[in-house]
Protein backbone atom coordinates (compact mmCIF):
# COMPACT_ATOMS: atom_id res chain seq x y z
CA UNK A 1 0.00 0.00 0.00
CA UNK A 2 1.43 3.53 -0.85
CA UNK A 3 -0.12 6.71 0.08
CA UNK A 4 1.60 9.21 -2.56
CA UNK A 5 0.58 11.66 -0.67
CA UNK A 6 2.56 14.21 1.54
CA UNK A 7 -0.11 13.17 4.19
CA UNK A 8 0.15 15.24 7.25
CA UNK A 9 0.23 13.38 10.51
CA UNK A 10 -1.85 16.18 12.65
CA UNK A 11 -2.61 14.64 16.29
CA UNK A 12 -6.40 13.85 14.83
CA UNK A 13 -4.59 11.61 11.49
CA UNK A 14 -1.37 10.49 13.59
CA UNK A 15 -3.71 7.89 15.69
CA UNK A 16 -5.25 6.96 11.98
CA UNK A 17 -1.74 6.39 10.70
CA UNK A 18 -0.16 4.19 13.48
CA UNK A 19 -3.15 1.69 13.31
CA UNK A 20 -2.90 1.40 9.63
CA UNK A 21 0.90 0.89 9.86
CA UNK A 22 0.41 -1.81 12.61
CA UNK A 23 -2.00 -3.20 10.51
CA UNK A 24 -0.19 -2.84 7.13
CA UNK A 25 3.27 -4.20 6.98
CA UNK A 26 3.56 -2.99 3.62
CA UNK A 27 2.60 0.83 3.92
CA UNK A 28 4.65 3.45 2.53
CA UNK A 29 3.83 7.16 2.88
CA UNK A 30 4.91 10.25 0.40
CA UNK A 31 7.32 13.06 2.37
CA UNK A 32 8.60 16.14 0.93
CA UNK A 33 9.41 18.23 4.10
CA UNK A 34 11.37 17.75 6.74
CA UNK A 35 8.63 18.60 8.79
CA UNK A 36 6.28 16.60 7.24
CA UNK A 37 8.45 13.42 8.29
CA UNK A 38 9.00 14.53 11.56
CA UNK A 39 5.43 14.20 12.01
CA UNK A 40 4.99 11.28 10.41
CA UNK A 41 7.47 9.99 12.61
CA UNK A 42 6.26 11.21 15.78
CA UNK A 43 2.61 9.30 14.50
CA UNK A 44 4.25 5.45 14.52
CA UNK A 45 6.75 5.87 17.62
CA UNK A 46 5.26 3.26 19.46
CA UNK A 47 5.45 1.38 16.73
CA UNK A 48 8.05 -1.82 16.65
CA UNK A 49 8.66 -1.64 12.45
CA UNK A 50 9.99 1.83 11.01
CA UNK A 51 7.39 3.31 8.59
CA UNK A 52 8.80 3.32 5.15
CA UNK A 53 8.49 6.92 2.92
CA UNK A 54 9.24 7.74 -0.59
CA UNK A 55 10.27 11.23 -1.27
CA UNK A 56 8.60 13.46 -3.52
CA UNK A 57 10.17 15.15 -6.11
CA UNK A 58 9.03 17.81 -8.49
CA UNK A 59 9.44 16.88 -12.35
CA UNK A 60 7.55 19.88 -14.07
CA UNK A 61 3.92 20.05 -12.24
CA UNK A 62 4.58 22.33 -10.01
CA UNK A 63 2.10 20.92 -7.22
CA UNK A 64 3.84 18.84 -4.48
CA UNK A 65 7.57 17.52 -4.10
CA UNK A 66 11.09 19.03 -3.73
CA UNK A 67 13.28 20.39 -6.74
CA UNK A 68 16.95 19.67 -7.00
CA UNK A 69 19.19 16.78 -5.39
CA UNK A 70 19.73 19.35 -2.25
CA UNK A 71 16.37 19.13 -1.06
CA UNK A 72 15.77 15.27 -1.88
CA UNK A 73 18.56 14.69 0.31
CA UNK A 74 17.61 17.44 3.07
CA UNK A 75 14.40 15.59 3.23
CA UNK A 76 15.56 11.66 2.82
CA UNK A 77 18.02 12.73 5.85
CA UNK A 78 15.51 14.58 8.29
CA UNK A 79 13.13 11.31 7.85
CA UNK A 80 15.95 9.00 8.34
CA UNK A 81 17.11 10.95 11.33
CA UNK A 82 13.92 10.91 12.74
CA UNK A 83 13.49 7.08 12.40
CA UNK A 84 11.55 6.81 9.48
CA UNK A 85 12.67 3.86 6.62
CA UNK A 86 13.88 5.88 3.28
CA UNK A 87 12.43 3.33 0.57
CA UNK A 88 13.24 5.61 -2.63
CA UNK A 89 11.65 8.69 -4.44
CA UNK A 90 8.53 8.97 -6.64
CA UNK A 91 7.32 11.86 -8.93
CA UNK A 92 3.60 12.54 -10.88
CA UNK A 93 4.35 14.39 -14.20
CA UNK A 94 1.11 15.91 -14.18
CA UNK A 95 1.88 18.24 -16.90
CA UNK A 96 1.85 15.00 -18.72
CA UNK A 97 -2.05 16.21 -18.87
CA UNK A 98 -1.15 19.21 -21.53
CA UNK A 99 -1.69 18.39 -25.10
CA UNK A 100 1.93 17.38 -26.72
CA UNK A 101 3.91 16.96 -23.33
CA UNK A 102 2.97 13.41 -22.36
CA UNK A 103 6.39 13.04 -24.17
CA UNK A 104 8.31 15.47 -22.34
CA UNK A 105 6.41 14.82 -19.02
CA UNK A 106 7.72 11.24 -19.14
CA UNK A 107 10.96 12.09 -19.66
CA UNK A 108 10.95 14.62 -17.14
CA UNK A 109 9.68 11.58 -14.44
CA UNK A 110 12.84 9.45 -15.67
CA UNK A 111 15.22 11.88 -15.60
CA UNK A 112 14.24 13.07 -12.32
CA UNK A 113 13.75 10.22 -10.87
CA UNK A 114 17.38 9.00 -11.92
CA UNK A 115 18.97 12.04 -10.89
CA UNK A 116 17.38 11.69 -7.09
CA UNK A 117 18.30 7.77 -7.09
CA UNK A 118 21.69 8.93 -7.91
CA UNK A 119 22.21 11.77 -5.74
CA UNK A 120 20.52 9.34 -2.49
CA UNK A 121 22.79 6.59 -3.55
CA UNK A 122 25.79 8.59 -3.53
CA UNK A 123 24.97 9.86 -0.02
CA UNK A 124 24.74 6.39 1.45
CA UNK A 125 21.07 5.82 0.80
CA UNK A 126 19.50 2.45 -0.62
CA UNK A 127 17.07 3.67 -3.28
CA UNK A 128 14.84 0.23 -3.66
CA UNK A 129 11.96 2.23 -5.48
CA UNK A 130 11.67 4.79 -8.45
CA UNK A 131 8.09 5.22 -8.86
CA UNK A 132 5.92 7.34 -11.70
CA UNK A 133 2.97 7.82 -12.36
CA UNK A 134 -0.29 9.55 -14.28
CA UNK A 135 -2.10 7.57 -17.43
CA UNK A 136 -0.90 9.98 -19.85
CA UNK A 137 2.75 8.79 -18.99
CA UNK A 138 2.70 5.39 -17.69
CA UNK A 139 3.69 3.47 -21.23
CA UNK A 140 6.44 5.79 -22.11
CA UNK A 141 8.01 5.98 -18.42
CA UNK A 142 7.65 2.43 -17.99
CA UNK A 143 9.24 1.60 -21.45
CA UNK A 144 12.68 2.73 -19.75
CA UNK A 145 14.48 0.24 -17.45
CA UNK A 146 14.15 3.24 -14.66
CA UNK A 147 10.99 3.28 -13.19
CA UNK A 148 10.06 0.63 -10.90
CA UNK A 149 6.26 1.26 -9.95
CA UNK A 150 3.79 2.93 -12.20
CA UNK A 151 1.00 4.40 -10.46
CA UNK A 152 -1.51 5.30 -13.23
CA UNK A 153 -5.49 5.14 -12.07
CA UNK A 154 -7.63 6.97 -14.88
CA UNK A 155 -6.81 4.44 -17.63
CA UNK A 156 -8.90 1.49 -16.04
CA UNK A 157 -12.13 3.64 -16.97
CA UNK A 158 -11.10 5.88 -19.44
CA UNK A 159 -11.99 9.15 -20.06
CA UNK A 160 -12.75 12.18 -23.16
CA UNK A 161 -9.62 13.95 -21.58
CA UNK A 162 -7.06 10.81 -22.18
CA UNK A 163 -9.10 9.75 -25.16
CA UNK A 164 -7.78 13.56 -26.72
CA UNK A 165 -4.21 13.20 -25.47
CA UNK A 166 -3.70 9.92 -27.24
CA UNK A 167 -3.30 8.02 -23.84
CA UNK A 168 -6.31 5.58 -24.51
CA UNK A 169 -7.63 4.68 -28.20
CA UNK A 170 -12.04 4.98 -27.86
CA UNK A 171 -12.32 1.33 -26.98
CA UNK A 172 -10.36 2.07 -23.78
CA UNK A 173 -13.53 4.21 -22.57
CA UNK A 174 -15.09 1.54 -20.29
CA UNK A 175 -17.73 3.90 -18.57
CA UNK A 176 -20.60 6.46 -18.86
CA UNK A 177 -23.14 8.70 -17.41
CA UNK A 178 -26.36 7.77 -18.43
CA UNK A 179 -28.69 11.37 -19.22
CA UNK A 180 -32.38 11.13 -20.37
CA UNK A 181 -33.33 14.16 -22.52
CA UNK A 182 -35.85 16.06 -20.39
CA UNK A 183 -36.53 19.08 -22.51
CA UNK A 184 -35.83 20.49 -25.83
CA UNK A 185 -36.42 23.49 -27.92
CA UNK A 186 -34.80 23.75 -31.82
CA UNK A 187 -31.57 24.30 -30.78
CA UNK A 188 -30.93 23.56 -27.18
CA UNK A 189 -31.42 20.21 -25.27
CA UNK A 190 -31.47 19.75 -21.73
CA UNK A 191 -30.08 16.40 -20.49
CA UNK A 192 -30.71 15.37 -16.70
CA UNK A 193 -26.90 15.04 -16.20
CA UNK A 194 -25.25 18.20 -14.61
CA UNK A 195 -22.56 19.22 -11.97
CA UNK A 196 -23.56 16.34 -9.20
CA UNK A 197 -23.38 13.77 -12.30
CA UNK A 198 -20.22 15.21 -14.78
CA UNK A 199 -18.58 17.50 -12.59
CA UNK A 200 -17.12 20.92 -13.67
CA UNK A 201 -14.18 19.37 -14.57
CA UNK A 202 -12.83 20.75 -18.36
CA UNK A 203 -9.73 20.81 -19.30
CA UNK A 204 -8.64 24.02 -21.28
CA UNK A 205 -8.03 21.87 -24.66
CA UNK A 206 -11.68 20.51 -24.42
CA UNK A 207 -14.90 22.28 -25.50
CA UNK A 208 -17.65 21.36 -22.98
CA UNK A 209 -18.31 18.68 -20.24
CA UNK A 210 -18.39 15.88 -22.24
CA UNK A 211 -18.84 13.61 -25.66
CA UNK A 212 -22.37 12.07 -26.86
CA UNK A 213 -20.54 9.58 -29.16
CA UNK A 214 -24.27 8.11 -30.53
CA UNK A 215 -24.52 12.43 -31.57
CA UNK A 216 -21.02 13.91 -31.79
CA UNK A 217 -22.23 17.06 -32.98
CA UNK A 218 -23.77 17.69 -29.85
CA UNK A 219 -21.90 20.52 -27.54
CA UNK A 220 -22.64 20.35 -23.58
CA UNK A 221 -22.36 23.86 -23.37
CA UNK A 222 -23.04 24.89 -19.64
CA UNK A 223 -24.13 22.64 -16.33
CA UNK A 224 -25.89 23.11 -13.73
CA UNK A 225 -26.98 21.35 -10.36
CA UNK A 226 -28.87 18.98 -11.95
CA UNK A 227 -29.44 20.48 -15.89
CA UNK A 228 -27.04 19.75 -18.46
CA UNK A 229 -27.77 22.33 -21.59
CA UNK A 230 -26.92 20.77 -25.30
CA UNK A 231 -26.63 23.12 -28.05
CA UNK A 232 -27.87 21.23 -31.01
CA UNK A 233 -26.01 22.61 -34.50
CA UNK A 234 -28.52 23.12 -36.96
CA UNK A 235 -29.54 19.88 -38.93
CA UNK A 236 -27.51 17.77 -36.58
CA UNK A 237 -28.82 14.47 -35.78
CA UNK A 238 -30.13 14.67 -32.39
CA UNK A 239 -32.12 12.60 -29.93
CA UNK A 240 -35.35 12.32 -29.48
CA UNK A 241 -37.45 13.93 -25.37
CA UNK A 242 -37.25 10.99 -23.29
CA UNK A 243 -34.26 9.46 -25.19
CA UNK A 244 -31.07 8.15 -22.89
CA UNK A 245 -27.58 8.72 -24.15
CA UNK A 246 -24.18 7.57 -22.90
CA UNK A 247 -22.09 10.77 -22.07
CA UNK A 248 -18.45 10.23 -21.77
CA UNK A 249 -17.04 12.67 -18.66
CA UNK A 250 -14.23 14.56 -19.45
CA UNK A 251 -12.54 13.37 -16.41
CA UNK A 252 -13.86 10.04 -15.11
CA UNK A 253 -12.23 9.75 -11.15
CA UNK A 254 -14.00 12.58 -9.70
CA UNK A 255 -17.53 11.16 -11.18
CA UNK A 256 -16.83 8.11 -9.34
CA UNK A 257 -16.46 10.17 -6.40
CA UNK A 258 -20.29 11.33 -6.78
CA UNK A 259 -22.05 7.91 -7.21
CA UNK A 260 -22.16 5.13 -4.55
CA UNK A 261 -22.26 2.48 -7.21
CA UNK A 262 -21.52 1.62 -10.81
CA UNK A 263 -23.65 0.05 -12.91
CA UNK A 264 -21.65 -2.67 -14.83
CA UNK A 265 -22.52 -4.58 -17.68
CA UNK A 266 -21.16 -8.14 -17.88
CA UNK A 267 -20.08 -9.77 -20.87
CA UNK A 268 -23.37 -11.97 -21.09
CA UNK A 269 -25.24 -8.70 -21.00
CA UNK A 270 -26.52 -9.05 -17.47
CA UNK A 271 -25.71 -5.78 -15.03
CA UNK A 272 -24.66 -5.56 -11.76
CA UNK A 273 -24.62 -2.94 -9.17
CA UNK A 274 -20.81 -2.26 -7.82
CA UNK A 275 -20.68 -0.56 -4.79
CA UNK A 276 -18.07 2.42 -5.19
CA UNK A 277 -16.42 1.87 -1.33
CA UNK A 278 -13.95 4.30 -1.21
CA UNK A 279 -16.28 7.39 -2.49
CA UNK A 280 -16.58 10.41 0.05
CA UNK A 281 -13.18 9.89 1.65
CA UNK A 282 -11.32 12.82 0.43
CA UNK A 283 -9.66 14.89 3.16
CA UNK B 1 -43.19 18.34 -2.55
CA UNK B 2 -42.53 19.83 -5.15
CA UNK B 3 -39.99 18.53 -7.95
CA UNK B 4 -39.41 21.69 -10.21
CA UNK B 5 -37.79 19.57 -13.20
CA UNK B 6 -39.73 18.21 -15.98
CA UNK B 7 -38.95 14.53 -14.80
CA UNK B 8 -38.96 12.34 -17.66
CA UNK B 9 -41.54 9.33 -16.92
CA UNK B 10 -39.58 6.46 -18.63
CA UNK B 11 -40.35 2.83 -17.73
CA UNK B 12 -38.28 2.62 -15.35
CA UNK B 13 -39.15 5.97 -13.24
CA UNK B 14 -42.81 5.59 -13.57
CA UNK B 15 -42.72 3.17 -11.35
CA UNK B 16 -40.89 5.06 -8.93
CA UNK B 17 -43.07 8.07 -9.86
CA UNK B 18 -46.79 6.60 -9.23
CA UNK B 19 -45.36 5.06 -6.09
CA UNK B 20 -43.89 8.65 -4.51
CA UNK B 21 -47.37 9.76 -5.70
CA UNK B 22 -49.28 7.49 -4.05
CA UNK B 23 -47.51 7.96 -0.73
CA UNK B 24 -47.19 11.95 -1.13
CA UNK B 25 -50.90 14.07 -1.58
CA UNK B 26 -49.03 17.17 -2.28
CA UNK B 27 -46.48 15.63 -5.02
CA UNK B 28 -46.24 18.22 -7.69
CA UNK B 29 -43.92 17.87 -10.46
CA UNK B 30 -42.59 20.15 -13.33
CA UNK B 31 -43.74 19.91 -17.23
CA UNK B 32 -42.64 21.84 -19.97
CA UNK B 33 -43.47 19.87 -23.10
CA UNK B 34 -46.45 18.06 -24.09
CA UNK B 35 -44.86 14.46 -24.83
CA UNK B 36 -43.36 14.97 -20.84
CA UNK B 37 -47.16 15.65 -19.06
CA UNK B 38 -48.30 12.53 -21.53
CA UNK B 39 -45.39 10.06 -19.92
CA UNK B 40 -46.32 11.77 -16.28
CA UNK B 41 -50.03 11.05 -17.08
CA UNK B 42 -49.23 7.58 -17.95
CA UNK B 43 -47.00 6.90 -15.17
CA UNK B 44 -49.76 7.68 -12.54
CA UNK B 45 -52.78 6.66 -14.86
CA UNK B 46 -53.67 3.82 -11.86
CA UNK B 47 -54.42 6.55 -9.02
CA UNK B 48 -57.13 7.66 -7.64
CA UNK B 49 -56.14 10.80 -7.92
CA UNK B 50 -54.80 13.30 -10.10
CA UNK B 51 -50.91 14.24 -10.08
CA UNK B 52 -50.32 18.09 -9.64
CA UNK B 53 -48.03 19.63 -12.38
CA UNK B 54 -46.48 23.40 -13.24
CA UNK B 55 -45.29 24.04 -16.28
CA UNK B 56 -42.52 25.69 -16.32
CA UNK B 57 -41.47 29.07 -17.86
CA UNK B 58 -38.01 30.31 -19.32
CA UNK B 59 -37.63 33.55 -18.04
CA UNK B 60 -34.34 34.21 -19.56
CA UNK B 61 -31.85 31.89 -18.48
CA UNK B 62 -32.75 29.82 -21.45
CA UNK B 63 -32.39 26.28 -19.78
CA UNK B 64 -35.71 24.47 -19.03
CA UNK B 65 -39.24 25.82 -19.37
CA UNK B 66 -41.27 27.36 -22.05
CA UNK B 67 -41.33 30.88 -23.77
CA UNK B 68 -44.14 32.40 -24.77
CA UNK B 69 -48.20 32.45 -24.02
CA UNK B 70 -49.06 30.27 -27.10
CA UNK B 71 -46.40 27.73 -25.88
CA UNK B 72 -47.56 27.84 -22.03
CA UNK B 73 -51.09 26.71 -23.45
CA UNK B 74 -49.82 23.92 -25.71
CA UNK B 75 -48.25 22.60 -22.17
CA UNK B 76 -51.05 23.12 -20.07
CA UNK B 77 -53.67 21.82 -22.72
CA UNK B 78 -51.95 18.61 -23.13
CA UNK B 79 -51.42 18.16 -19.38
CA UNK B 80 -54.56 18.65 -18.73
CA UNK B 81 -56.22 16.59 -22.00
CA UNK B 82 -53.68 13.76 -20.21
CA UNK B 83 -55.43 13.89 -17.02
CA UNK B 84 -53.30 15.90 -15.13
CA UNK B 85 -54.00 18.69 -12.32
CA UNK B 86 -52.65 22.04 -14.05
CA UNK B 87 -52.12 23.74 -10.44
CA UNK B 88 -49.92 27.04 -11.96
CA UNK B 89 -46.07 27.74 -13.37
CA UNK B 90 -43.10 28.25 -12.23
CA UNK B 91 -39.37 29.59 -13.23
CA UNK B 92 -35.93 29.98 -12.44
CA UNK B 93 -34.54 32.48 -13.32
CA UNK B 94 -30.62 31.59 -12.96
CA UNK B 95 -29.50 34.41 -14.95
CA UNK B 96 -29.37 36.32 -12.03
CA UNK B 97 -26.32 34.48 -11.21
CA UNK B 98 -24.24 37.03 -13.40
CA UNK B 99 -22.99 40.12 -12.07
CA UNK B 100 -24.85 43.06 -11.22
CA UNK B 101 -28.04 40.56 -13.25
CA UNK B 102 -30.27 40.17 -10.15
CA UNK B 103 -32.90 42.59 -10.12
CA UNK B 104 -32.99 42.08 -14.23
CA UNK B 105 -33.70 38.11 -13.49
CA UNK B 106 -36.02 38.86 -10.47
CA UNK B 107 -38.12 40.89 -12.50
CA UNK B 108 -38.25 38.88 -15.44
CA UNK B 109 -39.27 36.29 -13.07
CA UNK B 110 -42.59 38.43 -11.84
CA UNK B 111 -42.83 39.69 -15.38
CA UNK B 112 -43.28 36.15 -17.45
CA UNK B 113 -44.92 33.97 -14.09
CA UNK B 114 -47.36 37.05 -14.07
CA UNK B 115 -48.24 36.92 -18.32
CA UNK B 116 -47.83 33.11 -18.00
CA UNK B 117 -50.86 33.10 -15.67
CA UNK B 118 -52.87 35.54 -16.89
CA UNK B 119 -53.16 33.80 -20.30
CA UNK B 120 -53.77 30.72 -18.53
CA UNK B 121 -56.82 32.31 -16.57
CA UNK B 122 -58.16 33.74 -20.00
CA UNK B 123 -57.79 30.25 -21.33
CA UNK B 124 -60.21 28.60 -18.58
CA UNK B 125 -57.01 27.75 -16.10
CA UNK B 126 -57.54 28.28 -12.53
CA UNK B 127 -53.79 29.40 -11.62
CA UNK B 128 -52.79 28.51 -7.90
CA UNK B 129 -49.44 29.17 -7.79
CA UNK B 130 -46.75 30.69 -9.35
CA UNK B 131 -43.45 29.61 -8.28
CA UNK B 132 -39.76 31.74 -8.86
CA UNK B 133 -36.38 30.76 -7.23
CA UNK B 134 -32.96 31.25 -6.77
CA UNK B 135 -31.32 32.25 -3.80
CA UNK B 136 -29.68 36.04 -6.19
CA UNK B 137 -33.36 36.72 -6.65
CA UNK B 138 -35.52 35.33 -3.87
CA UNK B 139 -35.64 38.79 -1.71
CA UNK B 140 -36.91 40.53 -5.04
CA UNK B 141 -39.22 38.48 -6.50
CA UNK B 142 -40.52 38.20 -2.64
CA UNK B 143 -40.87 41.49 -2.26
CA UNK B 144 -43.91 41.98 -5.12
CA UNK B 145 -47.20 40.34 -4.47
CA UNK B 146 -47.38 37.75 -7.56
CA UNK B 147 -45.10 35.07 -6.39
CA UNK B 148 -46.63 32.37 -4.33
CA UNK B 149 -43.78 30.64 -3.53
CA UNK B 150 -39.42 30.60 -3.40
CA UNK B 151 -37.44 28.09 -4.17
CA UNK B 152 -34.59 29.39 -2.98
CA UNK B 153 -31.35 27.11 -1.83
CA UNK B 154 -27.95 28.32 -1.48
CA UNK B 155 -28.53 30.73 1.03
CA UNK B 156 -29.31 28.11 3.66
CA UNK B 157 -25.42 27.40 3.39
CA UNK B 158 -24.49 30.52 1.65
CA UNK B 159 -20.88 30.52 -0.50
CA UNK B 160 -18.50 32.24 -2.27
CA UNK B 161 -20.54 33.15 -4.98
CA UNK B 162 -23.91 34.61 -3.43
CA UNK B 163 -21.17 36.66 -1.28
CA UNK B 164 -19.83 37.88 -4.63
CA UNK B 165 -23.48 38.54 -6.01
CA UNK B 166 -24.45 40.28 -2.98
CA UNK B 167 -26.99 37.49 -2.46
CA UNK B 168 -26.26 37.25 1.32
CA UNK B 169 -23.79 38.90 3.53
CA UNK B 170 -20.65 37.59 4.84
CA UNK B 171 -22.30 36.37 8.00
CA UNK B 172 -24.79 34.33 5.51
CA UNK B 173 -21.87 31.60 5.09
CA UNK B 174 -22.41 29.09 7.29
CA UNK B 175 -20.40 26.28 5.43
CA UNK B 176 -16.70 25.63 4.80
CA UNK B 177 -14.28 22.78 4.25
CA UNK B 178 -11.53 22.67 6.38
CA UNK B 179 -8.01 21.99 4.54
CA UNK B 180 -4.67 21.24 5.63
CA UNK B 181 -1.24 22.59 4.24
CA UNK B 182 0.18 19.86 3.25
CA UNK B 183 2.92 20.91 1.34
CA UNK B 184 5.10 24.29 1.11
CA UNK B 185 7.74 26.22 -0.96
CA UNK B 186 8.71 30.06 -1.34
CA UNK B 187 5.74 31.15 -3.49
CA UNK B 188 3.13 28.00 -3.89
CA UNK B 189 1.04 25.81 -0.63
CA UNK B 190 -0.36 23.03 -1.14
CA UNK B 191 -3.62 21.66 1.09
CA UNK B 192 -5.21 18.91 0.62
CA UNK B 193 -8.73 19.92 -0.60
CA UNK B 194 -8.50 19.25 -4.42
CA UNK B 195 -11.55 19.22 -6.68
CA UNK B 196 -12.92 15.80 -4.95
CA UNK B 197 -13.58 18.32 -1.56
CA UNK B 198 -14.17 21.69 -3.31
CA UNK B 199 -15.32 20.96 -7.10
CA UNK B 200 -13.90 23.21 -10.32
CA UNK B 201 -17.59 24.61 -9.97
CA UNK B 202 -16.19 28.60 -10.81
CA UNK B 203 -18.43 31.25 -12.08
CA UNK B 204 -16.17 33.82 -14.93
CA UNK B 205 -16.22 36.15 -12.25
CA UNK B 206 -14.19 34.34 -9.90
CA UNK B 207 -10.86 33.83 -9.50
CA UNK B 208 -9.67 30.80 -7.96
CA UNK B 209 -11.57 27.60 -6.60
CA UNK B 210 -12.54 29.19 -3.00
CA UNK B 211 -11.70 31.87 -0.66
CA UNK B 212 -9.33 31.64 2.56
CA UNK B 213 -10.60 34.17 4.85
CA UNK B 214 -8.11 34.04 7.48
CA UNK B 215 -5.52 34.33 4.56
CA UNK B 216 -8.06 36.66 1.57
CA UNK B 217 -4.60 37.27 -0.20
CA UNK B 218 -4.27 33.37 -1.41
CA UNK B 219 -5.15 32.30 -4.88
CA UNK B 220 -6.42 28.75 -5.20
CA UNK B 221 -5.42 28.42 -8.52
CA UNK B 222 -5.80 25.34 -9.56
CA UNK B 223 -7.50 21.64 -8.27
CA UNK B 224 -6.47 18.11 -8.76
CA UNK B 225 -8.52 15.79 -7.28
CA UNK B 226 -6.87 15.96 -4.03
CA UNK B 227 -4.80 18.83 -4.21
CA UNK B 228 -5.42 22.70 -4.23
CA UNK B 229 -2.51 24.72 -5.61
CA UNK B 230 -2.59 27.67 -3.92
CA UNK B 231 -0.32 30.70 -4.90
CA UNK B 232 0.85 33.15 -2.18
CA UNK B 233 1.49 36.66 -3.37
CA UNK B 234 5.37 38.26 -2.49
CA UNK B 235 5.16 38.73 1.81
CA UNK B 236 1.77 37.65 1.91
CA UNK B 237 0.47 36.27 5.33
CA UNK B 238 0.19 32.72 4.91
CA UNK B 239 -0.46 29.35 6.88
CA UNK B 240 2.40 27.42 7.55
CA UNK B 241 2.94 23.38 7.06
CA UNK B 242 0.33 21.81 9.49
CA UNK B 243 -2.04 24.25 9.88
CA UNK B 244 -5.98 23.97 8.87
CA UNK B 245 -7.38 26.32 6.96
CA UNK B 246 -11.14 27.27 6.45
CA UNK B 247 -12.21 27.89 2.80
CA UNK B 248 -15.40 29.36 1.28
CA UNK B 249 -16.59 27.05 -1.62
CA UNK B 250 -17.23 29.09 -4.63
CA UNK B 251 -20.41 26.86 -5.08
CA UNK B 252 -21.56 24.98 -1.73
CA UNK B 253 -24.41 22.87 -3.55
CA UNK B 254 -21.95 20.34 -5.20
CA UNK B 255 -19.49 20.72 -2.50
CA UNK B 256 -22.10 19.09 0.09
CA UNK B 257 -23.23 16.28 -2.92
CA UNK B 258 -19.42 15.06 -1.94
CA UNK B 259 -19.65 14.16 1.49
CA UNK B 260 -21.24 11.89 3.90
CA UNK B 261 -21.74 13.90 6.93
CA UNK B 262 -21.42 17.44 8.07
CA UNK B 263 -19.46 18.53 10.96
CA UNK B 264 -22.29 20.96 12.83
CA UNK B 265 -21.00 23.36 15.39
CA UNK B 266 -23.67 23.90 17.65
CA UNK B 267 -24.33 26.95 19.50
CA UNK B 268 -22.22 25.62 22.55
CA UNK B 269 -18.96 24.79 20.46
CA UNK B 270 -19.80 21.07 20.63
CA UNK B 271 -19.85 19.06 17.04
CA UNK B 272 -22.54 16.82 15.57
CA UNK B 273 -22.16 14.45 12.88
CA UNK B 274 -24.92 15.51 10.68
CA UNK B 275 -25.63 13.37 7.68
CA UNK B 276 -25.90 14.19 3.92
CA UNK B 277 -29.26 12.09 3.24
CA UNK B 278 -29.75 12.71 -0.20
CA UNK B 279 -26.31 13.16 -1.93
CA UNK B 280 -25.65 10.61 -4.56
CA UNK B 281 -29.40 10.83 -5.55
CA UNK B 282 -28.40 12.94 -9.10
CA UNK B 283 -30.30 10.96 -12.02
Amino acid sequence: VFIAYPVWASAEKATRIAALHDATPDLRIGVDSAAGADALAAAVSGSRRRLRVLVELDSGHHRTGVEGAEAVLDVARAARDAGLDVEGVFTHGGHGYRPGEREHAARDEVETLAAAAAALEADGFEVGTRSAGSTPTMILAAATDQVDEIRAGTYALGDRQQLSLGAIEPDGIACAVAATVVSATEDRLVVDAGAKALTKDRADHLAGFGLVPAYPDLLIERLSDYHGVVVVPPGAPRPVLGEVVAVVPNHICPVVDLRDSFVAVLGDGTTENWPVDARGRSG
